[in-house]
């Protein structure tokens, strides 16, 4: 997820694949990246409830690799409660 | 909760008011404070999981209103699977 994604659309995303899959992990470097997680995510659960779907965030660190340098990204677990 | 707060400082705070009170709701305005709460939160899931104690986040949306400025936050309740 970047900083630049909008998160309505990255919200429908996330709600289709909890759908399909049951759950799914959001990734994000940067502030303004996991602003926008964080938004996607709040709106996502938005759309689930109306379903009956009662999904929850798991926040977490991960080091991942990029261009040949390793960075904190944050992980979000978005999964049924 | 502000983008200058240090995460492990108010991870030690979140920690413990979910210790004594069950769970918290964590405030943040700006890509800067929420990020910074989300790590906050990742560190207190640390702490709190040490203790058997699985916490989740649960993203949403408040109005707020500062110097008279209506305001969108990120809302966090931060509670017990």
């Amino acid at each position: 997820m970047a900083a630049q994604s909008k998160a309505t659309a990255v919200a429908g995303a996330i709600a289709g694949i909890v759908r399909e899959q049951g759950r799914v992990e959001v990734q994000a470097i940067g502030a303004g990246a996991v602003n926008q997680a964080v938004k996607a995510i709040a709106i996502a659960r938005g759309f689930l409830a109306l379903e009956g779907l009662n999904v929850v965030c798991i926040p977490g660190f991960a080091d991942v690799e990029i261009d040949g340098q390793g960075r904190t990204a944050i992980r979000f677990a978005v999964e049924p409660r």
